[in-house]
């Protein structure tokens, strides 16, 4: 009969996780349920991992990559070829492609990708920190592995026209049809580019 | 190019993430790249409202809602009808029925359905608990408001018969076509419901 019928500390809880992407009033109301009725020592379990993601995660100061230690584990690692520095928006699309196992160069995480729209321009996310990176050190070739989008095609564009000086061989990632994809479904953007990147068999 | 290629403490977050109902690998990742980027006082906030959903709130000794204070604020609250109790599974049951503010009587919340094929029979939700409530108090209507499913309409047809002897009146909440529904898309059985609860206009 009050305006809230819940009590002050699981509101709080609801209007926390609604912070949080894709979780709505609905949802953060059943999580908090759950959490509720789950063990006390499972939702501490919980509150700590986020607090400990927060303490002990920083980025790589030569990557941009998150890490635990500085530099990451992938720019300490001898074994990788360091002639390739993969270029990526975020630290997500770096694990996408370790995912692959496939490759063994460097990264360089961008932090975001240029958006005049949003107000993002060069300036704002980490070109002048690759820029510094080929100055110093050799490297043979640069993939840039933005998004196929407006904004990371854009941001292709603008890093192949500044890095082109450097002669570097500057590569972008093939567009085509997903494997185990439909071309029936493929939108025409997507088939216009399989059609350009064919390969001769 | 190691098993996992997240840092220790963002994988010990993914999985705790993904213990949550409703929340699998894709999402835990997409929340704790979200968690990763957010500012620290806002993860802080999230832990600290996780912890203090446990340590502040319990459950209702009277009617088994949960509540920061014992007994609860409903029934703690001397406007309310003590002469009716609203049977429901579970405290959220119990919240729809106090948004809709039309229902100014007592709950009973029974923490669960009867559910034989798991295991769980009368002795494993509030039932004992009821039973001593309307024994000592005086209470003239019980409606009982669980579930329109199948464990919610045999926990209902129990207890009707448990408490009928009590001399208590028992009713419980009506099935039909929901307000702004569609017949046309109703169930059959939703349908057979409203038809044999018709009411005179």
């Amino acid at each position: 009969m009050s305006a809230s019928p819940y009590t002050e500390s699981i509101g709080r809880l609801i209007d926390e996780l609604t912070k949080l992407p894709g979780i709505g009033e609905k949802t953060a109301q059943r999580l908090t349920f759950f959490l509720l009725k789950a063990p006390e020592e499972d939702v501490k379990e919980l509150a700590n991992a986020l607090i400990a993601v927060k303490e002990h995660v920083r980025y790589c100061s030569v990557c941009g990559n998150i890490t635990e230690q500085d530099p990451c584990r992938i720019c300490r690692d001898d074994r990788r070829n360091k002639q390739m520095i993969c270029v990526v928006e975020e630290p997500n699309d770096l694990f996408a492609i370790e995912r692959t196992r496939e490759y063994s160069g460097l990264y360089h995480v961008l932090m975001g990708t240029l958006s005049p729209l949003d107000g993002i321009g060069p300036e704002d996310i980490r070109i002048q920190e690759l820029l510094v990176r080929l100055q110093q050190a050799s490297c043979e070739e640069v993939i840039i592995a933005t998004n196929p989008n407006v904004e990371g095609e854009a941001t292709a564009m603008y890093l192949a026209k500044l890095l082109k000086p450097l002669g570097i061989k500057i590569t972008r990632i093939a567009h085509g049809i997903p494997v185990g994809g439909d071309l029936e479904y493929a939108d025409e953007i997507t088939m216009t580019r399989a059609l350009e990147g064919r390969r001769e068999l």
